[in-house]
């Protein structure tokens, strides 16, 4: 499927990227030092659509529901990451050309050579070649034209089987691919070195002594749960809740490509919500959002070789159990809310299930929202029920209790085996093993328990495991202990909550909002080299241009009254008094998004009027400053489009046209 | 001089503590893992307040000036920070105990001995120990208490001597210090090694291969530095202009202490302002601010001794020199009303001249503005002029043209020594070794050139170093050159801007600001335990706190009804339907910063009319709820007091009354 702008046009990559370059949206880092890949500064432009973004997303998110948003660190130390998994697994599989030194994504590499040589047998067999959808998560290496050699079918069959399973292997069964069909780096024609797996994270220590390894969070996750228990406190012990966080994360990519989706250092936004795991996972607010429609994308569907489905409610998708939970489904209609409302294609939007094997092995159900770009479709957000994995582990390694208590309304009877120790005669009969073999006799579970109440029974003792202790195994006899099925009244109940988290890359949702937003004038009859940027007024960069006609002085005044009047609205506008041309300002400021423009002409001297216009149609229109400022606010708030400010104002044609409309 | 709170009260700093703590200002981060030095996370109310006062920085500096705001990456390569002298320079000298493995600071180490000496000293000769002012960026370690020997005359005036010079001694002088004077670290009665330097970046590897070496930044100058040329393009070469950022930069410190004043990770706000070092750096606004006046504590009262000044106008102080030119201290001047602005208690402020030995050898001239807390003065926004220094190395090391070119209304003629090569001879004359020779050539300087021209005039010939080719000398001879003193017409000028930068620790400030709102009610004839955070409302953490009396049904759709009307309105609010007294509720939110309660009772429900509780005073108004909404929206937006309120609205005497007000 070829990229289109938000008119329809072709998308021309290249293109747009020069503009967004030569506007300074973003660059790359340390350009003057020949750059570093992977990493990229926001300019003005790129900085302040970032920063609307991520103030719609905490109105959206956080204010409006309530959550407790932390600022948590990026350096982390090792133990935590160890506790959470990612120093075991957060890896890829990386191979090394023995040759030129140049460093392989194992299964981008197989994928690589198995897709260039099934090119070519297409080739060989005069087969035309389909323009595939890119990927943005995979090769954009410069590699060497493939060449035509045709395969036999049983090869090609069994080829396509590995791609299409090339997500599962591990770095063994990548190596022995590499070896079994003689994988050769296409750039040297030397087979790499058998794949190792490569950390993610980026390794530090911290402070003087060299013992505190540490990383750079790969995930704004971590702090959040460390703290699970401090906020359910602050949140006065109510249930469910959530926390959010907005942050940069760090992950070292192997070979990081394709701009601003594949990066090293980039702001995330993400929320834990906890839900308590009884009761179905319900949400309060479901209701609200049960009539929304999306584009599910289903395990299912996708096992069938699929990728074309209709828009579902909400509500039926959790009802026929498509979407594990109202919780989760909740938070899929909020997502596309917020995507709607900062200026996302809907038809540019869905919703993907993960696959089995995709997920953690801990979570219960995950989907991605993925936008549609020049890259294919990306993951922009991921929205997974992680279970009760995350704060268990921490629980687990540190003994911190990070559980639910609460009031049961009605108590509850338990039976259980109770044990009871005489410990008048206990301590004394153990003397300095005393403590130990009491906490390996209250940590027995309940089956131990009875095998041994009957064993107390017929022999009048009992042999348990205590470590440590002696030879390892324990004598306790009948009368330092009593082991007997009794009745518990409980009045609290004690949960680990499951958490739901949607978790958003801020700087690829941003870059497929610029891609979806932009055209070019050629679309309408006018110049093919105006870029435009058609960013809903709340998300654009900067809202107002003020252009005065000339450098005369008489201008001066009224642009500094202008500027003070829209800065106490609230309203960020930029002056541009350069010696270019109207049309040539104007046209400047389509490609930074810019919404509005005023222009201050001599008729403005004399009587207080300003032409407003409107970046998308052009048109302009004329009146008083108290109408033009009311015309610009409601535009920005959203409350009126540009169709209602041409019923209300009168239209201008000014001297200085700018393109033939049609 | 003591701590005290916004009422005059001494401050108990442990009260004040546990209070933040309690209520989730802030948490040292990873403390279920036990801790780690210097790092705290923000939990919701010290988030909320960080994003208050990080977005009225934005709009007061920012959005006023248009400067432009930049986001760059944390992660910077190696090379950058070595040009920049952060590699070398950026170090603090630390020594380790060889016995407990103790690592220490060296030049805390030494004060920290020498000031326990003295004082051991004072108490032998019977002399009352004075409290000094703690400084927080120095020991705050525990160590055994000092015993009273009396010291010979001389040798405390040798301490008093080396203390006062502390700052100054290099990691070998301080070696020397340690030996001479014995010092033993107190808690093992051990000397500890000499000195050596450590980095106080945190370095990682960028990238699978381990030839890449990078740092965390230590502030975010550099990344706005390398920007420069494409900023100065995007600002369509108009100088002088700003660029500004606003992110998080990592210092390793040795041993941080103090909470959020020396921290490992912290939030940075800075501006790099770029002006014309020709023409004395005056500034076009600086009219507005002439007459703010500010405490300036220059180098000479400091050197004479004193810490006392007089408040004086920032157009006397640039005018009779103190201040080193308009620009610097136009934002001086703009840093104290921003201070202001946010709350930040003008009694407590005081600007300090950096000493010439405190400065980096390029800067011209550098103040602090220092806030006054429990922990002394701290620094918290460092204002330098930074000269040309950093656009020179980076231009310098990478060969980027970091300069303003300026057409000259009236173009200049310079007299200069023009060297011709005659390129058809030249080039087969020295074969490969062409480009090399002319390179040489051309970067002769005047000087050589005016000796060279008449070398070639007598001998016909010159004799060139050229690096690389033969011998090193090359002969060239006078077919192949001209070297003549000629007249060229410049019409441009070019030159490298200076730097001035505020540049801002937003963490510090806020501690700062946290301390200076701080009081309890004991101060008022009320209850001592109770704690108020009275920050202004556009810097509070939450505007207005939502308390129904009781949790009857007949209250919930009122509740709900006011969070939308508030949201509307931009306020934000948070409802507590928790079941202790409304006394206890307020009394919470008054520990929160929140200033403003409503109270939902039955009246409400029938009427539609709320109570409206001011913090600071706990007085109360009732009105209907459109009064109530628009007493609220004039309050944070700072347009009314609540003075104001209490003359516009009736006064409402609860049933629920808190404390005996006197």
């Amino acid at each position: 499927m070829a990229a289109t702008t938000l008119k329809g046009q072709p998308l021309d990559r290249p293109v747009l990227d020069s503009m967004l370059r030569r506007r300074m949206f973003y660059t790359p880092s340390f350009e003057i030092y020949g750059g570093v890949a992977g990493l990229y500064d926001y300019g003005p432009p790129g900085c302040a659509l970032l920063a609307n973004v991520t103030d719609i997303w905490r109105k959206h998110f956080v204010l409006e529901e309530d959550m407790l948003e932390v600022d948590c660190t990026a350096l982390t130390p090792a133990e935590v990451l160890k506790t959470s998994g990612h120093v075991d697994k957060f890896a890829d599989w990386m191979c090394k050309d023995p040759k030129n030194g140049e460093i392989l994504r194992a299964d981008h590499f197989v994928e690589e050579v198995l897709e260039a040589r099934l090119k070519g047998d297409k080739e060989a067999r005069g087969v035309k070649i389909e323009e595939k959808e890119e990927d943005p998560k995979k090769k954009k290496r410069k590699v060497k034209a493939t060449t035509a050699v045709k395969l036999d079918d049983a090869v090609v069959k069994e080829y396509e089987e590995v791609l299409a399973k090339i997500d599962n292997y591990n770095g063994e069964e990548l190596g022995q691919l590499i070896k079994k069909y003689e994988l050769k780096n296409p750039n040297t024609g030397v087979e790499p070195s058998p794949p190792v797996a490569f950390n993610l994270m980026f390794q530090t220590s911290i402070g003087p002594s060299s013992n505190a390894p540490g990383y750079l969070r790969p995930e704004t996750a971590q702090g959040q749960f460390l703290n699970f228990a401090k906020l359910l406190e602050f949140n006065q012990h109510q249930m469910p809740f959530a926390s959010a966080s907005i942050g940069k994360s760090f992950r070292n990519e192997i070979s990081p490509r394709a701009g601003l989706l594949r990066v090293r250092e980039f702001l995330m936004a993400e929320i834990e919500h906890y839900v308590d795991p009884e009761g179905g996972k319900k949400h309060a607010r479901f209701d609200e959002v049960k009539d929304v429609e999306l584009v599910l994308l289903n395990r299912h569907t996708q096992l069938a070789g699929q990728t074309h489905v209709e828009k579902v409610s909400i509500g039926k998708a959790v009802a026929d159990g498509t979407v594990d939970n109202e919780t989760l489904g909740y938070f899929l209609a909020r997502i596309q809310l917020f995507l709607e409302k900062i200026g996302v294609d809907q038809s540019k939007l869905r919703f993907r299930q993960h696959m089995a094997n995709e997920m953690a092995h801990y979570a219960a159900d995950c989907w991605d929202a993925e936008l549609l770009t020049s890259y294919g479709w990306v993951e922009c957000v991921g929205c997974a029920d992680r279970s009760a994995y995350d704060l268990t582990v921490h629980a687990k390694k540190t003994g911190a209790p990070l559980v639910v208590r609460q009031r049961l309304e009605k108590p509850i009877s338990v039976e259980e085996w109770q044990i009871e120790l005489d410990k008048k005669k206990f301590g004394p009969h153990f003397k300095k093993d005393g403590k130990t073999v009491e906490a390996a006799i209250e940590a027995l579970p309940q089956e131990k328990r009875e095998v041994l109440a009957k064993e107390l029974e017929s022999t009048g003792k009992i042999i348990i495991d205590v470590e440590g202790v002696g030879n390892g195994k324990v004598e306790v006899s009948k009368d330092l202990i009593v082991i007997e099925r009794r009745t518990r009244v409980e009045n609290t109940r004690e949960f680990t909550p499951n958490v739901i988290e949607p978790s958003f890359g801020l700087g690829r949702i941003l870059y497929a909002l610029i891609e979806h937003n932009y055209w070019t004038r050629g679309s309408e009859g006018g110049d093919e080299a105006r870029g435009v940027l058609s960013f809903p007024p709340p998300v654009a960069p900067t809202k107002v241009l003020l252009v005065p006609l000339s450098s005369h002085e008489s201008f001066k005044p009224l642009l500094k009254h202008m500027s003070n009047k829209l800065r106490t609205l609230g309203v960020s506008s930029r002056v541009d008094d350069s010696s270019a041309s109207i049309g040539k300002r104007y046209s400047r400021n389509d490609e930074l998004g810019t919404p509005l423009g005023i222009t201050i002409d001599f008729q403005s001297v004399k009587d207080s009027t300003y032409t407003l216009r409107d970046r998308d149609s052009t048109k302009q229109v004329r009146a008083d400053e108290d109408k033009i400022l009311a015309a610009i606010k409601s535009l920005v708030e959203g409350t009126k489009v540009w169709a209602d400010i041409e019923k209300e104002l009168p239209a201008f044609e000014g001297q200085d046209a700018e393109v033939p409309i049609r």
